[in-house]
């Protein structure tokens, strides 16, 4: 196998296929049986559920309460909100039936035709329509108010050409559903969760994210404004990492929630939801990864330190091991995860390599001649950089080094954001400078058919309208309309 | 809503109504728009996520990692093991297309006929299918073995008569799903795990259980063995909290699962699973809840303390919730929940039926007086018993009567158990007491004929051989035949 890593394709090469190849051989997630679904292997999953667990905290930290709503939407629910069926109800998975049956012409069995439901059920694409049918009977006062809801789920669209992480059709996900008394704290949730999610990219996936609104077209559906962050990937593509919308009172209308305002008087409530999901995932292997393998950042790390003994018998690996425990103990008290493989059917070098592939953070090796030296080879995988220390005093060395490759990780990322983001005036400019994967700063007269145009050129979407950053004016490169300010184009995944 | 909360059905007067009410009462959980499934509500999901917390800690502990499966399964996988698609195929959600369309005639969307699907995929009812076909890509030698993996999912059997928690169309679980190299590690895997369930059940829960072995009649369709924990409800009748299975090699042979063992011969892999629901939820309510509402062991309590300031006015509260607010830290740097209630709209009788209901096992009452005395009221949820106590080294008692609560919760279930269980050696008797609400420990000729006449004339099952406790032979009290030891019978849910 340590031969067969070194196959896997180099990013300059064809960086589409290095990210699938690396996908299945760091045991991330693979192919299931059913189309466009992945199987997550448990090595992916303990990735993922480290961000669970980060997110979810930082969730409650805000008041948010978790809570679980059906898998399955009745057809009409879909319908009610005019703009969100016309987004949502028409990929999806339908059921229609409840029953099988033996197939009385052979083996195996077969729909039972006499089970058919009265009313189809959607896989749920989103849950917007069956949160808002179910708060309708939850809020009546501005007593109610607000309602801060999470749910952690699995849901589906029927994509048609899908990437594993980046667009399957079933995934996993939190959506967030708050209700609030007004259109200004409604809005203010909408933009302290995108906060989170920037937050969140940025302090444990060391991934840097603009802020920014989306377009009109690349609004959510049934959304009065979308936010959004977008990273960039490693070629210059956008990925999209985590939206919040603020729906305004369209759900309510949809579903005619209304509450008793301290005036006593009815009015529509106002909603929000907001949502990341294991796309974070793709965007964690594209953003940091390198040839040899994939990269994490420690923080999300499953394994953060790995310890691989080098011996020649069975005596030195009961030495070497006894040295070891007491330094596993004294990492493991400081919270640190750490895996000491002394497995012997698997040579160093397969070790290594296969360490290097899953992107653990810190490598030790230490033999015969460490104890004797009283040292330890520590290799960090963002730099891939060894060096020899002492044993002595290598757990504060260690805390240290994890924080500096977190901090490290991210300031590459942001130089190589930096360097790939450029400003453009003109569209013939913009149309070949595109070509070599970079974020666009243009000016867009912002219009919807502007945007379609460069879309349909080049293949280039607006990923936002930044919140910060340069806010002067200008024309637009295409039309020559005046322009509020720059945006960001992009290719996305 | 104080009234209202008097308005519990009792016990004593309809134990199933007082259940249903209980469930929506204290905000556990409501019925939903579809068809037999149901929204966890926020206090409902906060004590599942507690479960969750502490069975993830305990899988882990033993090996087990988390993987995350499709939630669809191609219709031919659930026909390759035969009983497996005799037990499981038959009433479950068919998913038949992948598109709905504007509907030509009138507002709304159908579905669109073209967008039929080859074949038809299946809501999971349970995953040992499309887990066997994806492990075959996963298992090609002894070393690959064992396989421990355990996943967190949503799972649907449409079930025609359902009641929260304890059967609804869609609930969540856990499913763990092991592969060994050898029939007897893969038995001592299953007995392992229900042994987890069993601990989990009473040291947390404070559930009484007993372990013991299916009858063939009531095994996991495509298992060679099933062991479950059984546990009484306040009611006499039995409730099947968690199972495991031995399934030989059944799923290895129909999904056609292999490896090379240490001889390098090819041999069919061994495989287990087990798993528990949403339906301990159900089993934690009926276990200790009482007329006044929910009653919470403060191991899975939500909020394990409550302190309700009585106050006159502004300054009053001020200067409660000046001496309170230390206190507060104090308990949560025991590791301890607690809520300080000060919300001004509801007035303190309210909020103490209120968390009555929801079953916060300690409630503290702290008014101006009590300032002046340096004392606090403490009311425990599972005895209703009220004390006025010191505030003075008030932490290191209430840490001591949230183990007491739990282990006298315990204790009130296990005397309850014992109270409601017979012996019975004539099956006219057996008729009689069955009616009661017990469990009966009689002897059973071992055949399913026998089995069956019980349960169609008495509505009983055997519930469990149970794994300890007497062993004596004797004779079938229908048949007259030998019997190996006495099993449980009773009415379950």
């Amino acid at each position: 196998m340590a031969k067969e890593l070194k196959n896997l394709t180099k990013r300059s090469d064809n960086y589409s296929q290095w990210y699938n190849e690396l996908v299945v051989k760091a045991d991330l997630a693979e192919q299931s049986a059913v189309r466009g679904c992945m199987v997550i292997k448990p090595y992916g999953y303990a990735i993922w559920e480290k961000m669970q667990h980060e997110l979810d905290k930082m969730f409650k930290a805000t008041g948010v309460q978790n809570a679980y709503f059906p898998l399955l939407i009745p057809k009409s629910f879909l319908c009610r909100e005019a703009e969100h069926v016309e987004g949502f109800a028409k990929e999806c998975a339908v059921v229609t039936h409840y029953r099988l049956k033996n197939d009385p012409e052979g083996t195996g069995v077969i729909v039972d035709p006499a089970a058919r439901l009265e009313e189809e059920l959607i896989v749920r694409p989103t849950s917007e329509t069956i949160i808002w049918g179910t708060y309708k009977n939850w809020i009546h006062s501005y007593r109610d108010l607000p309602l801060l809801i999470n749910q952690w789920a699995n849901v589906m669209r029927w994509e048609m050409r899908t990437r594993m992480f980046l667009r399957t059709s079933e995934f996993l996900w939190q959506e967030g559903h708050c209700a609030h008394a007004t259109a200004e704290e409604s809005e203010a949730r909408t933009v302290e969760m995108i906060n989170v999610y920037a937050d969140f990219a940025q302090n444990y996936m060391a991934m840097p994210v603009t802020i920014g609104v989306k377009s009109p077209n690349e609004r959510f559906a049934g959304a009065i404004n979308t936010y959004s962050i977008e990273a960039m990937m490693q070629d210059g593509k956008a990925l999209q990492a985590g939206t919040s919308h603020n729906l305004g009172q369209n759900f309510a209308k949809a579903f005619d929630v209304t509450f008793m305002n301290k005036e006593n008087k009815p009015e529509y409530v106002w909603a929000n939801s907001w949502g990341v999901s294991t796309r974070l995932m793709g965007a964690l292997i594209m953003t940091h990864s390198d040839d040899n393998g994939l990269v994490l950042p420690p923080k999300l790390a499953p394994i953060q330190v790995v310890i691989v003994p080098i011996y020649k018998n069975n005596d030195g690996l009961t030495e070497i091991s006894e040295r070891v425990k007491p330094l596993v103990d004294e990492l493991r008290s400081k919270g640190i995860s750490v895996k000491y493989d002394d497995a012997d059917n698997r040579r160093p070098g397969f070790k290594f390599a296969d360490y290097e592939l899953k992107g653990v953070p810190i490598r030790l090796a230490i033999g015969q001649r460490d104890l004797e030296n009283g040292t330890v080879e520590l290799m960090r995988r963002d730099t891939l950089e060894k060096e020899t220390l002492p044993l002595e005093g290598i757990t504060d060395k260690i805390v240290k080094i994890l924080d500096d490759i977190q901090q490290n990780l991210f300031k590459k990322s942001l130089e190589r954001r930096e360097a790939k983001t450029i400003e453009v005036d003109n569209y013939d400019e913009f149309k070949e400078k595109i070509e070599d994967g970079v974020f666009i700063m243009a000016h867009w007269d912002g219009t919807p058919e502007t945007e379609e145009k460069i879309k349909e050129e080049t293949k280039a979407t607006i990923r936002c309208i930044p919140l910060e950053g340069d806010k002067t004016p200008g024309v637009c490169m295409v039309t020559g309309k005046p322009s509020a300010q720059r945006v960001i184009f992009a290719r996305a995944y």
